[in-house]
């Protein structure tokens, strides 16, 4: 490391480390803070994220940078000195152009709103999060502002989770997806061979749930030595460095959907975070490539991994040890079907895949809408319903069920739900790369060796965190760009099968 | 409020978050955090103490602080404005003497070392902690130097927790109190008549430990809504701010005292944190006047009220239905003579009260002798063996159970032991007033009631919080200067009745 270099990258890590404890401070109030400590967490986690903001777009951090930039100038465009200066370059340029004081205010209101939306959806009141709502649409709009001119005022909330990609990006990847995922449900809903889930739908001791999903996500490569569980309102993963990198599930003593499927999906997302190379450690770098990125490793463990046939070829026996009155008679073709079963339904985070992008597509339209004040947010689980009614042919009975469902909004996170199609994406454009390169996986998998698969993803995705954008990475890996065909080629194939279409 | 005031209030806002955020960090350190995250969260510690200091020491907050003082110039000198100005003014002094460079390695130092304390005592291992505690005292040995010129090097140290307090004064005080609490735990040992505490000494339950340590500190009046408590290597409480202070503890499950009163302790030390006034909620001042003060609180909780009889004749009966088989057969007075018999022990936090003072003088000698850099940590485990023949006569059979026992050198609290004492004291004093100002104590306790004991310590002591200093509020509320004589009387009052000595 050269003078300057190192110079700027202790100043990368401070600033890291304001993050990371921004990044405690929200997993401690979403998983054991006490109700009474809600309004000062909300004032400390203003304070630090505005710190962070100073120091990152301060005078100082900006000369570093470009003295490291000058020094580092001959080194391997693909190294990590250059990587880190260009990413961070890239934040330094964002954030600029957002005032401290929206920062601290956007984490205040956020922090506040969490709460408020926690309470809204446990007890169906729209009305006690509305206002919360309100501010942080109003904050978004604002932060969009910031990066006029635009081609959308979309795009900077898009570009905030998915670098690089655009409103009408995602526009045409949906309307090549819309046609043919209706097309699929539709086709299934009329001449499938019926699939019935009642097994999943029984009394299930979340104690064994919650043992059998740590099994699971052990035996995937989640490493609980820098990791931990623990239980909240929403799933999530969050990495305060690359040796501790924490998720969190939820149960329903009713149906084993839930945390089961929601377990491998965080673990997916963890052992990203926990695959990044060390030599990124301290640095914004490590949290992934994009959201997208992200969620194409969640989605894939979640669902080409945690909903194949080969998975349960190895975990359906263990599965039953845990509930054998349940599952005892059940066989495992059964189970496998039910675990697929496609019918639209009101929760995302439950939907099958054939559904799931039907479900993204509605949240995209409606957040476009905000973006663009063509929506107020008093009318949105109206508008919330009506949608859901266009789309899936399904009428909320309550907004807890409905437009409360979902975390990300309490977040401020407006412009995250499209990262989970793309995730979807690309994670089939990965897998197919992933099946050609390791020509044994199914027969991996079916006896629970999941070794030469993390190997491929540490080595392919996971070692180098953001060093790549995301379209980059995926070209890096796969050869080609963004693609809806590897993802409809594999579901098309896994539901002609499980509802013997053809 | 006025305006510069309002100013000057919104920055020691700011300077409060960092340091509560500090705070939750720790928690999580000895609560959840997974092994893997020790290294980047010392950084993060690190990083965020510093810019507290900065901020603190900041020529910003000077100034701001000045133009509040003279704004405030002719307020009732015992107002929260006043006293918040004084306070932070207070602590602007002592740590502008202090290197940020010096506070941020200080930090990283003591997070590293309190992992390796908990290794080193799991493993008995001193070794493994020596160069961590070297580095601990050496930087406090340079921390001393910066407030040269003193009487003597410990009197910085001293100060840092108990404002005000020189080590001529705590010589002092423990010449006085050392002849008489030898001669107590003499007369003991020759003349009382035996006490059995086996019954303390059985398989207790873990969980109903747990259960039963919960259901008395609720009836003392410890507020769950705004605090929790979690398992620990070492018992401690935290305040991130007035509605949210956790506490900790730990269990031995062949031992009943271990959990209970150090439960009891804790809830002591959270309740003075809980029943401060709102109005100084955000500032530095809601953690008490001083830890001496702070340890009167715990140690009347624990002793006073946790080790009396009264308190037994409410809590025993429920207790023995916890405990059927193990204490079903047992009387009360059997129990109550257990939980405070005499008798030279390994361990200061389960000291009984007529030798508790004397694990303090030992580890006082031990500190003074660091300070004045004539005792190398090399030799520390053979001079506390040593010390602990001559004081208590016993030898630790190993260092896990002798110098590596408590937590606070491995924090960098060297300076803090002595408060114990002086809270020993204090909490006599403020009882005797106590006493007098409800003459139905006794009753309620025996009672279960606690409202009126808690109310007291809140309008006396608690809501001021760091409002007077220690010697200023004593006076206040009892009208005396420190004394040992109420503390005194009580231990021998006490042990006359227990050991039938009279």
């Amino acid at each position: 490391m050269t003078e300057k270099f190192q110079q700027f990258r202790k100043l990368v890590g401070e600033i890291f480390d304001l993050d990371a404890v921004v990044s405690v401070l929200e997993w401690d109030q979403q998983t054991y803070m006490p109700s009474g400590g809600a309004q000062v967490r909300a004032m400390q986690i203003a304070t630090v994220y505005r710190l962070w903001h100073e120091n990152l777009t301060g005078d100082e951090f900006s000369a570093t940078l470009e003295a490291a930039k000058e020094e580092t100038a001959n080194l391997d465009p693909d190294s990590d000195e250059v990587r880190i200066i260009r990413h961070m370059k890239r934040e330094v340029d964002q954030w600029r152009k957002v005032p401290s004081e929206w920062v601290g205010e956007f984490k205040r209101t956020t922090t506040l709103a969490h709460q408020a939306w926690e309470e809204a959806r446990a007890n169906d009141d729209f009305a006690h999060f509305q206002t919360h709502l309100e501010e942080i649409v109003k904050l978004r709009q604002q932060y969009s502002e910031f990066f006029a001119p635009f081609d959308h005022p979309y795009d900077p909330l898009l570009d905030y989770f998915e670098p690089g990609m655009k409103t009408s990006d995602v526009k045409a990847v949906f309307n090549e997806l819309r046609p043919r995922q209706v097309e699929l449900v539709r086709e299934i809903a009329e001449r499938g061979s019926p699939v019935d889930d009642s097994v999943l739908r029984q009394d299930y001791d979340v104690s064994k749930q919650w043992d059998f999903g740590v099994e699971v996500i052990k035996a995937l490569g989640y490493d609980f030595n820098r990791g931990r569980q623990d239980r909240a309102a929403h799933p999530f993963t969050t990495s305060f460095g690359i040796g501790d990198v924490r998720i969190t599930t939820r149960f329903d003593p009713k149906y084993l959907g839930t945390a089961l499927f929601g377990t491998i999906h965080e673990a997916g997302h963890a052992m990203y975070d926990q695959g990044v190379s060390p030599s990124l450690d301290r640095t914004d770098l490590i949290t992934g490539a994009s959201y997208g990125v992200h969620e194409s490793q969640s989605r894939m463990m979640e669902n080409l991994v945690g909903r194949s046939r080969p998975f349960w070829v190895a975990f359906f026996p263990r599965l039953q040890k845990y509930f054998p009155s349940q599952l005892g008679e059940v066989d495992m073709e059964s189970f496998y079907r039910a675990i697929n079963k496609v019918e639209p339904s009101l929760i995302r985070v439950e939907a099958d895949e054939a559904t799931y992008n039907l479900h993204i597509m509605l949240r995209f339209e409606i957040e476009i809408a905000l973006a663009e004040n063509k929506l107020s947010v008093a009318d949105l689980p109206e508008v919330w319903n009506s949608k859901m009614e266009e789309y899936l042919d399904l009428t909320p009975p309550n907004d807890a069920k409905g437009v409360l469902q979902d975390v990300h909004w309490s977040s401020g996170y407006i412009g995250y739900f499209a990262t989970y199609s793309l995730g979807n994406l690309m994670a089939s454009q990965f897998w197919a790369k992933m099946e050609e390169d390791i020509p044994d996986l199914t027969n991996q998998i079916e006896r629970a060796q999941f070794t030469e698969m993390l190997n491929w993803l540490r080595e392919n995705i996971h070692q180098h965190g953001a060093k790549f954008e995301p379209l980059e990475l995926l070209q890096r890996v796969t050869g080609n760009t963004l693609s809806v065909e590897p993802y409809l080629h594999y579901l098309s194939g896994k539901y002609e099968d499980i509802y013997k279409l053809s």
